[in-house]
C-alpha cells in the first residue's frame, strides 16, 4: 500500500472503552427514567467515547459536498445528464440547493468540493477547487481511476477534515453530487461486501425498469473487466469508485485520525464510509449513519454493516441532506448529555423500591 | 353531548384540497429529482394544506406539557412515587428537563400547563395554572372524572390553544407528565379502538414483570368497572382519561379548528389525539405524529390509526420530547418547501428522455 495511506491509518485508533463507563453514569443520573431517551441516549453515548471526551462540545458544525463526473454516466445508466453535476454545483455556490436550506437549518457551514467535475468553475465563496480530473473514466470499459489519482483524491479528502479540526469544528457531515453516482457506489459495495449486484442497484434519480436492468448489465460488465484489479479496499476504490467518493473516504480518515466525528449522508457517502471501514476498522467509533436512503440497496448494506441510522425520512438525494437533518438529532442528543439536570441536583425522588 | 362541545367540533373541517396541486407542483419544480426528498415533501404538502396557504409561515413555534396526577397510581402501576409528578414540574420551571433541553433545542416556547397536580404551585413564569382537580379518582374503582371536570379540563385544552393561535404561533406541540398516566392512554386505547389490554400495556417509566401483569389486570378491572359509562369517546374519556389528557384532547381540537398543526408527541399524548380523532375525524389533517415510542403497544396504536410517525428514535419520556424532535423535521420540510431553487429559476437541466 502507499506509504501516506500507510501512514495516516496508523493513525486512526479506537475510541477509549475508559469513559464509557462515567458517561453512562451521567446519563441514568439525568431527570429521567434510565435509558427513556433511547437512542438519543446512545448517540451521546457515542459522541462522547469517539471526541474522547467527557464534557464534549457540539457548536461547530461542517458539511462538506464533494462532487465529481463519472466516466460511466456515457452508459446511459442515469435518469439526468451529465451536464446536471457542474449545474448543481452552481445552484449549491448561490444557495438554492436542498442541502444549501438544510445546512442552514442545522446550523452547520457548507463547503462544496470540486473534486472532479467536468467544468472549470471561477473562484467563488464556499467552493473548494480540489479536482483531481475532469471526471473518472468509464468502469464499465477498464479502471475509473488509476491509483495515483486515487490517492491524491483521499488525501485532498484527508486535509480537508485536518483543515475543518484546525479550524474547530466539532463534527463534520459528508455529501456528495455527480450524476451518475449511484453506479460506481453499487459496485464498490458488491466488491467490498459481497452483495449480490441485482439485490442492491436502485433507481438513482429515478429510472425506468428497463434502464434499471440495463445499469445493472452495466455494473457487471465493470465487475468483469474490473476484477483482477480488485485485490483490496483501496484498489477497488481506484477501479471502481470516484473522486467524490475517494475524497469522501479520506475526509472521514482524516477524521477520525483526529477522533473528529462524522455524519454519513445516504447511499454513495456510505460507499466511501464502507471503504474507510474495510480500511480501518476503527473508524466505526466516529462514523454517525445518518439515514436509511429510499435507494435500493441501501437497507441491505446498512444491516450488513449492522448500523441502524438515525433517520428514515425515504430520502434518495444526497448532497448531505440526510447528515444535515441527522446533524440536528445528535447536536439534541449531546445537549441532552451536557444540559439536563441530575436527580440530585433537582431534588426528585427515584425510582421506588419494587 | 355537551352545547359547547358540539359548537367546538362544528367549527373543524378538513384541509381544502384545492391546494394540493399547486403545492405538489411546486414541490416538483424544485431543483431535486421529483420525490427524492420523500417524506419531507409529504409533510411539506401536509402543512400547506393544513393552514390552507400555498405560502406558509413556521417560525414561531409552542410546545405545551400538560401535568396531571392520576388516581390509579395507588394501584402501584407506575415505577415512580406520585410525587414525582410536582417534582418533575417543578424541574421543568427551573429549565432541567428533556423537555426544556430539546424545545430551546428547537427554538421551540414552552408552557407547562398544570391540569391537575396533586401539589399548589406558586405563580411562575412559563406555568399555567388550568387545574381542575388535584388529580383524578383511581378509574380501578369507579370514573377517573366527571363528565363536568372532563368538559372543563377539555375547553381548558382549547383555549390555550387559542391562545397560542392568537399570539402568532405557526405550529404546536403536545406533551405531557403526570405519573402514572401510561395506565390510562392504555385503557382509552383499548376501548376507542378495540386492542386487547394486553397487546399495548407497557412498562411506562420501567416497571418489571410482574407489575406489569398487576398493571394489565389493573387497567382490565377499571375497563369492567366503567364499562357502562364508555357508551361514547368523550364519555370514555371521562371514565378512563385523565386532566392533561381531555386537556390534550381539547389543545388538539381547537388547534384544528384554527387550522394550526399540531405535533403530537409520544404514547400518552397520542391517547388524547385518538379522542380527539374519534370525536372529529378531520382533526387529522392537522396533526403530525412525532415520532413512535417504545413503549410497547405505540406501534400497534400508530398501524391501527394508519399512521407513520416521523422519527424512531425508542424514546419513552415523553414531556414533549419526540414533538420537539419532530418539530425540526417538520421547519426543515417547510424550509425546503420554502427556500429551494425551482429548476426554471436556477438554469438546470430537466430530467432526460429516456
Amino acid at each position: 500500500m502507499h506509504n501516506e495511506l500507510l501512514q495516516l491509518l496508523s493513525a486512526i485508533h479506537p475510541a477509549d472503552p475508559a469513559l464509557r463507563a462515567p458517561a453512562q453514569a451521567h446519563l441514568d443520573d439525568l431527570t429521567k427514567p434510565q435509558g427513556s431517551l433511547g437512542r438519543l441516549e446512545e448517540i451521546a453515548l457515542k459522541y462522547v467515547l469517539a471526541t474522547g471526551k467527557l464534557d464534549p462540545e457540539l457548536s461547530k458544525k461542517k458539511i462538506c459536498c464533494f462532487a465529481a463526473d463519472h466516466g460511466v454516466a456515457v452508459e446511459g445508466v442515469s435518469a439526468f445528464p451529465a451536464e446536471v453535476t457542474p449545474q448543481m454545483v452552481y445552484n449549491m455556490l448561490s444557495g438554492g440547493a436542498a442541502i444549501n436550506v438544510l445546512s442552514r437549518h442545522a446550523g452547520a457551514d457548507l463547503a462544496v468540493v470540486d473534486m472532479g467535475v467536468n467544468h472549470d468553475f471561477p473562484d467563488t465563496p464556499g467552493l473548494l477547487k480540489y479536482k483531481v480530473k475532469p471526471g473518472s473514466a468509464n468502469m464499465a470499459s477498464g479502471p475509473a481511476m488509476s491509483e495515483e489519482d486515487t490517492l491524491k483524491a483521499l488525501l485532498r479528502g484527508v486535509s480537508i477534515a485536518y483543515d475543518a479540526y484546525d479550524a474547530g469544528y466539532h463534527i463534520l457531515g459528508t455529501g456528495e453530487m455527480g450524476i451518475a453516482n449511484t453506479t460506481p457506489a453499487t459496485a464498490l459495495y458488491a466488491v467490498l461486501l459481497g452483495v449480490p449486484v441485482e439485490s442492491i442497484t436502485g433507481r438513482g434519480t429515478g429510472i425506468d425498469d428497463e434502464r434499471l436492468q440495463h445499469k445493472i448489465e452495466v455494473i457487471q460488465r465493470a465487475l468483469a473487466i474490473n476484477a483482477a484489479r480488485c485485490t483490496a479496499p483501496f484498489e477497488t476504490l481506484a477501479a471502481l469508485g470516484g473522486y467524490e467518493i475517494a475524497a469522501i473516504t479520506g475526509f472521514i480518515l482524516g477524521a477520525a485520525s483526529r477522533k473528529l466525528p462524522v455524519v454519513v449522508d445516504g447511499f454513495i457517502s456510505s460507499a466511501g464510509a464502507v471503504v474507510a471501514l474495510k480500511l480501518s476498522p476503527a473508524v466505526e467509533d466516529y462514523l454517525f449513519f445518518s439515514h436509511t436512503s429510499n435507494e435500493q440497496g441501501h437497507r441491505v448494506i446498512m444491516q450488513k454493516l449492522g448500523a441502524r441510522p438515525i433517520l428514515d425520512l425515504d430520502l434518495r438525494l444526497g448532497e448531505g441532506t440526510g447528515a444535515a437533518l441527522a446533524m440536528q438529532m445528535i447536536e439534541a442528543s449531546v445537549k441532552i448529555y451536557k444540559e439536563m439536570a441530575t436527580f440530585s441536583s433537582a431534588k426528585i425522588s427515584e425510582k421506588s423500591a419494587l
